[in-house]
């Protein structure tokens, strides 16, 4: 694996991006002009023009860090993002689409043959190849399977084999292991013969003759110790370790807690079979964060902002018909109450606000929620109390705000029946609103579904119906 | 800074966090026998088993990483919190409250005097006091001032001067800094001198006599190289360096882009004043996140789960209220059409689809829009193409929807008029969504403020007023 610790961004991203635009418009300006004033193509000057801009573009390019030229594609709308993706030199491909997000991979992978994935492919570690091989054709896998060493085979196969979100997924093989009778002269020796330490060695990992890991040695006890020690005297014996079939979210976490850089991790046997390293882990987090705000949105997964209308549409039609669902039901509900409605016209105007406001304390509720089960930390003897707080915090708010509501309509039609009716079915709506806001998430919790997904546009749907509901009902009952 | 890296969590920390909940119940349990029993509270076998539950709970305590007594402190109601923050060891107080969330932290400092809180912070680095600086009297800050060192005061008061989320505000000052003219060989004796590297150091930072960054060298290639060689020769020139006025998120993408463990923060004129870790900045990354969520529902901040119903209304009426609003100004709104509610009743039964389904793909196009301006990665050029594509998005999406609407409209009440008002209307507001969707987060960014924050809530009040108002509007001119 390249270290790019070392490069350093001379500019700012943005920067770049600025500057390859510019680039972009004026390689563009260059052909609108050829095309427009109908010249030969051909044309010298013309030519030479077109093509300094180019090179302008590549050498810009080429002094980039391949993380910022991912950062670019993303930024550029297709066709830009084509004339780009074509000046990268091929040998940097690998690594530039490990980092764009998979919207864009998808773009860019969609415009490559055979041949050029393969030499895309080849430039990278196995754990990398694996991380690319959802979006590659199968052809293009077999030819990269067969060109890798034995040991590389069995690798990939590995990383292959564990599900998404596991630690196998995101481990990667570039660990050192050393054994425990060795003197650390012995192991500087051994780093010496490899030449170079893979990115982000802070340990080395002791293991024995089957390859069970026994412990680790940090880089620091190395430099710090003399030279005649042995491994087995100064390593950790009971470090952070993960098994390859951890959940990568308990990991993350972990690396959180215990402010890891890197870690060994086994497979069932206790043998070493990979490591994880933090940046793998950062991804990790953010790239959970964004799904999570995308959920929220009802998007289903990261889009490409310049992805075609119709791939938009299949990323955020499923949300939008299940709210058509719901809204629908909710219209269904009022539908029930059209006598009344048609009796006392005011309780249209007002009846969205019962139902908006309980949507809006519904939801938070159940970020809190959501959150302490997304941690771990809500616990069945704590449910009680939580429970309880929401409704006492449902119960105020009812009270207040609804109090609030009820004079204004009071004030608006000259009806205290209806004030009082409007602060009722607000206090039961936010009742309501805190009972589902806790119970909703605890239930998809336990059937082991994730809350964050759903939880919110089930709410939203209960405080809506349940507020037309109660609040046409009180109405009904009290008012005609 | 002790060094954490090689505890071992030998459970994982739910476990730990039932146990410490078990133990506590059978605290509790005893209590309530003693007060039930109207026993003498001095009764020696009572007080026996009393005490062995403690010391029990305090030995697990004693035994667990500070991050994780933190966590299951954010995990338990507030009595039972204080009865474990009692038994933790006061040496461990000042790492524990570094770990926890704020609204925790706060119910804890809350119980501790001045000479706890001194005691509790004496143990930590400068930069650590500074993060809790915020939430400790003045008078526990100027007594840790004054038991400081000449250069931790400078430090101190360097990590204060910083607004939040800046560089410098993160910022640690255990850097180990050496000169480009010492070989290796002199480099290791100096770090043997020292006699620990602080955690995560996995470079050195080389600064001139005037503590001006020169350059960086890497740990490994102090490993690999030759002791004879001077740090000159070796050292990488042009490291990623961030300056301390730098904005926190920007240093955090660069950490993410250009996988960093460590970085140099240098001050306006090139001296080295402090260094980055991976650590921190994993946390700033994560604090960023679920403030996101957090504010889409609309709390201000980081909840303690257990928070008084009190504080929990606080954190949350500034939403509720702005909601009122909006809500009452769309009842407003509706409130114009009453006449035509009066005369066709099936109005009001289906205006709130047609709000809704607004909403919902306007929060869509928010969150994309919102995501690219976080990046930086939406640029003049390419606005014009974004908002192409979210309106050719939202014209689909509402002739399908709206089409769809406009039949069940017409099968529920045989009037084909009110069908084709329902499909204008949703293609309408579809439209109005797609457009403010796309400027709103623009107009906030162009202004300073964060688009993330309020975004959703204008989107929400614009599409629910607008829809009522173009669905009525419409519905008032072709079907009266």
């Amino acid at each position: 694996m390249p270290d790019h610790n070392q490069k350093a961004p001379h500019e700012s991203v943005q920067e770049s991006l600025r500057r390859v635009v510019e680039l972009l418009h004026k390689h563009e300006l260059v052909e609108s002009l050829v095309n427009k004033q109908d010249m030969p193509r051909h044309d010298l000057v013309q030519q030479l023009v077109h093509k300094q801009n180019l090179t302008e573009l590549q050498n810009t390019l080429d002094a980039l860090h391949p993380a910022d030229v991912a950062y670019i594609l993303e930024a550029l709308p297709l066709d830009q993002r084509l004339i780009v993706w074509e000046l990268v030199r091929a040998d940097r491909d690998g690594d530039i689409l490990l980092e764009v997000s998979d919207a864009v991979r998808e773009s860019l992978i969609a415009t490559m043959d055979t041949a050029e994935l393969r030499a895309a492919a080849e430039h990278l570690d196995t754990d990398e190849i694996a991380d690319l091989a959802p979006d590659l054709p199968r052809e293009v896998i077999e030819d990269l399977f067969k060109s890798l060493d034995k040991e590389e085979q069995a690798q990939l196969q590995s990383a292959l084999s564990y599900p998404e979100d596991t630690v196998g997924a995101l481990m990667d093989f570039d660990m050192v292991s050393i054994r425990s009778d060795m003197t650390l002269e012995e192991v500087l020796g051994h780093l010496r013969t490899l030449g170079e330490l893979p990115s982000h060695t802070d340990k080395l990992f002791v293991v024995d003759r089957n390859a069970k890991l026994r412990g680790v040695l940090p880089l620091k006890r190395l430099l710090l110790h003399n030279p005649d020690v042995q491994v087995a005297s100064l390593m950790a014996d009971d470090p952070v370790v993960f098994n390859a079939e951890d959940k990568a979210g308990d990991a993350a976490s972990a690396f959180e807690r215990y402010d890891l850089v890197t870690a060994p991790v086994v497979d069932a046997r206790n043998r070493l079979v990979g490591r994880m390293t933090v940046d793998v882990v950062m991804d990790f987090i953010r790239d959970e964060a964004e799904g999570d705000v995308l959920a929220l949105a009802g998007l289903r997964e990261e889009e490409d902002m310049f992805a075609s209308v119709w791939k938009s549409m299949q990323n955020r039609w499923t949300w939008l018909a299940i709210n058509l669902v719901t809204a629908f039901i909710a219209s269904r509900v009022i539908g029930v109450f059209e006598g009344s409605i048609e009796k006392v016209v005011a309780l249209a105007a007002l009846m969205p606000i019962v139902a908006g406001i309980g949507g809006n304390s519904g939801n938070q509720t159940i970020t809190m929620i959501v959150r302490g089960l997304a941690l771990g930390q809500i616990h069945p003897s704590s449910m009680r109390k939580l429970f309880i707080k929401e409704i006492g915090v449902s119960l105020l708010n009812g009270l207040i705000w609804g109090s609030i509501l009820g004079l204004l309509a009071y004030a608006l039609y000259r009806n205290a029946a209806l004030g009082a009716v409007m602060t009722g079915a607000m206090v039961l709506n936010l009742l309501l609103a805190a009972t589902m806001g806790v119970f909703i998430p605890l239930v998809m919790h336990k059937f082991g579904r994730d809350p964050a997904v759903g939880s919110s546009v089930l709410i939203t749907a209960v405080t809506d119906s349940g507020g037309f509901f109660i609040f046409l009902g009180l109405a009904t009952i009290f008012l005609l």
